[in-house]
């Protein structure tokens, strides 16, 4: 019960996970265009064809020579025949061409016939009969969706590394591509250590904790695109913690180990992880609030993420250092964070030297957005992450920033809009 | 071929919807703690006991009673005797008392024993075979975690109506929940019509086109929670769209139809969704763009929400119309949108009276982030939504904004870096 021989920074401890943990590429396995989304595309994928493949009409209007309406005017309106009509899904080649003094009707999507070169919109036409006198002139080429102006044969539509969202299935399905090369799922093991510890869905006796952080840290894999396999709530026995690490390891790509990470005598992981290969552990011990006990070991060239079993730490562990491994794998980059600029509702401390990941709740009042730090005295306090919307992170060589002072926090959820109607947010613009 | 009878501007759009749209609330269900995530929380979920149940050690140290170490310090130490140890999961009833002068070792997690008020750092206290010498003071409930602190017996821990996230699943663990109660997902259903639209994996004939906006809003929905049903691809034949429409009505608690929704002659939609069912229309042209042709419907006391065909305005109505109807049947509100400030590289214009929804690509050059408009010509250009990385939003009251100017963007996407190292960007923050 010394504490840890060697505390390092965070950003010396990603230096290190960097250098130490080595990335082998995942293997590409073929899905459904609906099962793509969430995943990562595992090749460039390139059109096989230009998109549109044809000149389309982006209005619903008259497909003209420009040249025959230059000049239209209100005052001086150009009478043209009309030979034809243009209805999306026809074929270009059955349609009839437009000719001096010609026009055909068309809709938008429709495409354009040979010898047009641009579409007058309707609201720019007076229909006559057979004709339609023209109101305003149009340029070359004005109005008409070009050949190949989305996609140009050859051109890569999404790039290797993209995690598919749904417009990126929309430009699959306008290529026709129904099977998306995936990168196959990262599998990862959560194994928890503690003898005090018990799964949800038994019946704790006194004294006994239900097991929080493995529940939370499958589903946050799984938000992740994570294959998560589950070993377990062990008690502190090393031989088995050893034993069960190596298991794990012949079936995961990176194994996640909670509790057993401090400095107290039952403290067994780190060992457990120098015993189950080589080269072990590359850190233990982290200069942030909370996740302090936080370490990182490779063994058989796969890390073993070790984390705390507070909950609240295991998430910042996660966070900080499961996440962007995750993203290495892929060779992806994942979703932005939402962050907020607000102001700071009561002081706050940090420990210089360490980086603090504070609990805080955002709120709209008066007009603007406020930030209330939590009052919190442990990593355990899963009521700090229900009740706090937002984390603010302070660095290292901050004290901590004053009461009013503007900082920028990390949106967890929707901030909070005292008494404002929520459905009113919506409409001020794409989203809010 | 006339343009709309009356286009209305976005807000009274949404004014309507919410007047007219009926939405009854959803029946609950039960699922594992696994397959919570993501749901909706269907009523209020009350703490059924204190958490912690017991006082709770929150660093390595050792339990004492407060008065006995008061004024010690590294010149005047206090010798207790160590009586025993408390580790977690140890059942508190088994603890020795802590009586005057005497202490017991304790792990972090470990339950405070009876008598004991506080507990001295492991680093504070210098161990002499079984005594220790305690070199600091600490006041009363110094280092505990005290019962109850996280949640009181009959709090209300996770609220009705919120999006589950993976700390909810460590909450709802902690309290021995396992089976969720949660609202059933909302059944929405998806069809298209447009005699010119295949479905991807058919071979599309001249003139034909791949029908990618289903697929993308049947991914929508699945990103937002809901079931998505496929109602197919449909020609331009009233009849037929009137048929489908009422069908899918009778096992959807929405429909989404794409195209046949703008004015020409073909059509059909609007006609159609009047044919099928009282009240009809609610509104059917809205001042915005891409997405003038959306308009919703309201029959046998079901949203009926017609979207464009073309991709990219059928996202945005898709945003705007569908994404705050999901969130009002489940009592919900979504994910906050990731939002940035940043300077626009080109001056931007906007039609007055209608609300723009610019695609947009954020990259970070130089030291700041530079706003790109791409360019465009028309609503079905998905190229501008994969090489796009954020909206931005011009209100119906702005003309545009200046080369320069500072703007808000939403992200779709993370921005690109230019040239930095990926890495990097994690170490400064929770993440960035």
């Amino acid at each position: 019960m010394t504490g840890f021989h060697a505390l390092i920074g965070v950003e010396e401890a990603v230096r290190r996970v960097l250098e130490f943990v080595p990335v082998k590429s995942l293997e590409v396995e073929c899905v459904s265009l609906e099962d793509s989304v969430g995943r990562v595309c595992g090749v460039d994928i390139v059109s096989p064809a230009d998109v549109p493949e044809f000149d389309r009409a982006a209005v619903d209007g008259y497909a003209v020579r420009s040249r025959d309406v230059s000049g239209a005017s209100a005052t001086n309106p150009v009478r043209l025949v009309v030979v034809g009509t243009s209805f999306p899904g026809d074929d270009p080649s059955l349609l009839p061409e437009v000719a001096e003094n010609t026009c055909v009707e068309i809709m938008t999507g429709g495409p354009v016939p040979k010898g047009a070169d641009a579409v007058v919109m309707a609201e720019h036409c007076v229909r006559v009969g057979g004709y339609i006198d023209v109101l305003k002139q149009v340029h070359p080429y004005q109005n008409i969706s070009r050949r190949g102006e989305d996609y140009r044969v050859g051109e890569v539509v999404v790039r290797k590394g993209t995690k598919l969202r749904p417009w990126h299935v929309a430009a699959l399905a306008s290529l026709n591509v129904t099977k998306v090369p995936v990168f196959r799922k990262l599998r990862v093991g959560v194994m928890s250590t503690g003898s005090e510890l018990v799964e949800p869905g038994t019946k704790p006796r006194p004294g006994q904790t239900l097991n929080s952080s493995k529940p939370m840290l499958k589903a946050l894999l799984a938000e992740h695109g994570c294959e998560a396999l589950d070993y377990g709530t062990i008690g502190d026995d090393f031989n088995l913690i050893v034993s069960r690490i190596r298991e794990a390891l012949t079936n995961v790509d990176m194994l996640i180990v909670t509790g057993g990470t401090s400095v107290g005598e039952r403290d067994l992981v780190p060992e457990a992880v120098n015993a189950a290969g080589e080269p072990g552990i590359i850190f233990h011990g982290v200069r942030m609030r909370p996740g302090k006990p936080t370490g990182v070991g490779v063994v058989d060239g796969k890390p073993v993420i070790m984390v705390s079993g507070m909950p609240v730490a295991a998430l910042i562990g996660f966070t900080v250092f499961v996440k962007p491994l995750i993203e290495r794998f892929y060779g992806a980059v994942g979703e932005p964070p939402c962050k907020l600029r607000a102001r700071l509702s009561r002081r706050v401390t940090n420990l210089v030297g360490y980086r603090s990941y504070m609990r805080v709740k955002v709120v709209y009042e008066d007009g603007e957005y406020i930030v209330h730090p939590l009052m919190l005295t442990g990593s355990g306090l899963l009521s700090t992450l229900t009740k706090a919307n937002a984390i603010l992170v302070i660095p290292e060589d901050v004290e901590g920033y004053d009461e009013g002072e503007e900082v920028e926090v990390e949106l967890l959820e929707k901030p909070v809009r005292g008494g404002t109607e929520k459905w009113q947010s919506y409409t001020t613009g794409l989203s809010h």
